[in-house]
């Protein structure tokens, strides 16, 4: 039996290969002088050349060929005489599985030609077979293997917090419901018929979970779908998306600053290593289409590795943004006083304009902006709070020292208004041998966005889950 | 600045840290003759034994201590004298974290005696500090782990396919719908008012998603959430639970039941390597608590890698069964018909009695009792479907190859009463270059059960999810 092979495979070891008879399959991407079948299989960015026989057999192919189309090829693998690739296959054999009808194929996103990446999203069933969305969704494989891998190999326990919650107070947003019941039989409406005897709601974090288990099993992190029931309509938001989430037990601020740091900068690195060729060409793509500078991606992406990310806690982020403000005559639209919320133009121009696009980690944020879990420092007004904020997409990372302290958590819980009857195994874990210890949430899909430089989220995610489009 | 190392770290390379001055943190397991604190941070099984000096401050602390409580130690790494262990900590320096409180601790599951399951599942939040559960939390996490490298090192990428759904016509059970509306005010429903335009439902599975992905990207898997809102109290059915499809292009059946055999053999083998420590205590425990027969954990999983599976058809399956019914005398509560479905009394008969425990691969099922999306046979009655049965939990993977013939799926999707509105971009794919794929579903917490040897998956999933229960 003839042994198949990835396109991947054959191109990463051409050497290996010359003068070998092997099988490949794949879809059709374009078909040249009668006689170059280009052939891609999802394996790779790279396509491999067929060079027709002059066989009958292929004669008869070569009349009905399409682009689009499905064969399987049975070849020899050669030195190519061209300059665009080492090897190609000279073909012995070809089988059709599918020709596309030309027709429906120039209706659809599989024509070849530039479309839109809204037009993609229509045919988001056919856009993995596109360049542009195979690499993304390549590279964003590499990017979720090298998070599992870097959590691994430092210890984690790899945790599925439950995504069917009844805890509605986390205050992280809107939340949808979950239900079984059939509204138009039951009038009145009584949860306590519903499947899981009250109401229920998909999570927004699994965080609370993570930090009992972290207080068990020491270091922990989450990697699984959240939800957002808010109806936000922009390039940077989805309802349902994939979140990291990080917690060990005997961390502090400092600790968990170095980690989010240190972690990120390892995927970074990771996916410029192995995602290499899909990045290449997402880079001339977007210097093409997007008229972005020229080695605009690569360039990105090196720069957060150069430098230690900046340190400034809030207080002097504040002093900063306020004597900038007089200093150099900007006008914010939201001006600055201790205790505001950052707003996008302050992170902004923090960022890509005070710190010359160096992340910068913000740390000690006033109590009244931020959760009721955080650590409260010793003034009584911030808490051991930490944001990282990216060049072009703002906030990537946010995480805390938790409040280990019975007394003080219960506090404030009670002054915001956190239900502690449904919370209670929460509160309950600080009575059990509490201990300091932190955390941070990453939102993957903002981190895929960021390293492919794509504009749109929903470009980044296989079925995106928006308010009003749930389709596919 | 004293190093930080768990326990885990310490213990693995003991010979290297021997006489080195080092810190650890953790919880409390027992205290000795006033002098011996055994020390577990969630790192591993094994604790620490840390040696109290006679310094003042060690003596105060000798009169507080309490089992749970949590400390940090700075100590001189010792070769013990003790048998049990290779090395020990001699303490310099001991900090309380926080003292738990006596009458509290009786009252929970970390009071150190032999607790039901049942008790630790009422403590969910705390169940990761005991053995058995951290033990099981730890092996869930190589599990999980060593399937993403499987797949990686194979090529496969991996695939977030969308939770909320707005089909709700698979056929694989009954879904929580998912709502932003409220029903008290909406008297006349109108799901065009929801979030998303319409009903929406919490997924049930991956596939087809994964298929499209698939027929462009090659080989892809999904490992997430899943849910099914079926009212079973079952010691094998969770409501939310974690699923792995991988879903390959230009698989034929063949191919894809020789990749389930190889992968599940390839995890099994993985963890029995990684994760030795914690299986040979659930192994020690099993036997004494479950009266489990000698080394009855791994003898059960190293007889899944030592054969070839067993490999045929349902029509010779259902032979079989006839056969030994008439043979042996065996009475089956239902009657053995072609076209049944296998109940439970069968699979278990058929693995355990007839294969003795060799795990079964049973394909070419009926059409009518299988979903409308696996590949017809030329006999028009078969498809071609396989199912991987294991001892002790039966069904453990479901694959087939699926029907990629655009006029014979329309039929079978119209046979069947699919909505071909709903999945019209599913179909549409056919007519694309379809090409032969296949592809298989894992549910992952079952594989825990198998691996871990537990009666009940609600004690190897953090916090389940089953019907009228969604507390914490």
């Amino acid at each position: 039996m003839i042994k198949k092979y990835s396109i991947k495979e054959l191109l990463n070891k051409g050497k290996f290969f010359i003068n070998k008879k092997v099988l490949v399959e794949g879809w059709i991407r374009s078909f040249r002088y009668s006689i170059f079948i280009i052939l891609n299989d999802g394996s790779t960015i790279q396509n491999l050349q067929i060079v027709l026989s002059k066989n009958k057999l292929d004669k008869t192919i070569m009349k009905k060929i399409t682009i689009g189309s499905s064969i399987r090829v049975i070849g020899i693998v050669k030195k190519s005489v061209g300059k665009k690739q080492y090897i190609e296959l000279q073909s012995l054999k070809i089988n059709i599985y599918e020709l596309v009808n030309s027709d429906i194929l120039q209706k659809s996103i599989l024509q070849p030609k530039k479309h839109s990446f809204e037009k993609l999203r229509e045919q988001a069933h056919l856009r993995f077979r596109t360049n542009i969305f195979s690499c993304i969704m390549r590279i964003r494989h590499h990017i979720a293997f090298c998070i599992h891998k870097y959590f691994h190999e430092h210890g984690f326990f790899y945790l599925h917090t439950p995504i069917i919650t009844t805890s509605n107070c986390e205050g992280s947003g809107k939340m949808f419901q979950i239900t079984t019941m059939d509204f138009k039989k039951n009038k009145l409406i009584d949860y306590t018929k519903d499947f899981f005897k009250c109401k229920t709601y998909l999570s927004v974090s699994g965080q609370l979970e993570a930090e009992t288990a972290s207080l068990g099993l020491g270091k922990v992190y989450t990697f699984g779908p959240v939800f957002r029931a808010e109806d936000s309509n922009t390039s940077r938001h989805l309802s349902e998306f994939w979140m990291i989430e990080p917690e060990i037990a005997f961390y502090h601020l400092e600790e968990n600053i170095n980690l989010a740091e240190n972690f990120v900068k390892f995927v970074i690195q990771y996916t410029i290593e192995n995602s290499t060729e899909d990045l290449i060409f997402l880079n001339q793509y977007l210097e093409k289409w997007n008229k972005k500078k020229k080695n605009y991606l690569l360039e990105k992406l090196e720069l957060i590795l150069k430098f230690p990310f900046k340190k400034i806690s809030y207080t002097e982020t504040i002093k900063i943004l306020d004597q900038e403000e007089k200093k150099k005559n900007i006008k914010f639209s939201h001006p600055i006083t201790w205790g505001m919320d950052l707003q996008s133009e302050h992170e902004q121009y923090l960022v890509d304009k005070y710190f010359k696009k160096i992340p910068v980690i913000i740390f000690d944020y006033p109590c009244n902006i931020k959760a009721f879990y955080m650590r409260m420092n010793n003034d009584g007004k911030t808490v051991r709070a930490m944001d990282i904020l990216f060049p072009e997409i703002g906030e990537i990372i946010g995480g805390s020292q938790r409040e280990e302290r019975y007394d003080i958590l219960l506090q404030r819980m009670k002054d915001t208004n956190i239900d502690i009857n449904k919370l209670w195994w929460y509160l309950d874990t600080r009575r059990f041998g509490s201990v300091p210890h932190s955390g941070f949430g990453l939102g993957f899909d903002r981190l895929v966005q960021f390293i492919t430089g794509m504009n749109n989220i929903r470009d980044v995610i296989p079925f995106p889950r928006t308010p009003k489009n749930a389709d596919f």
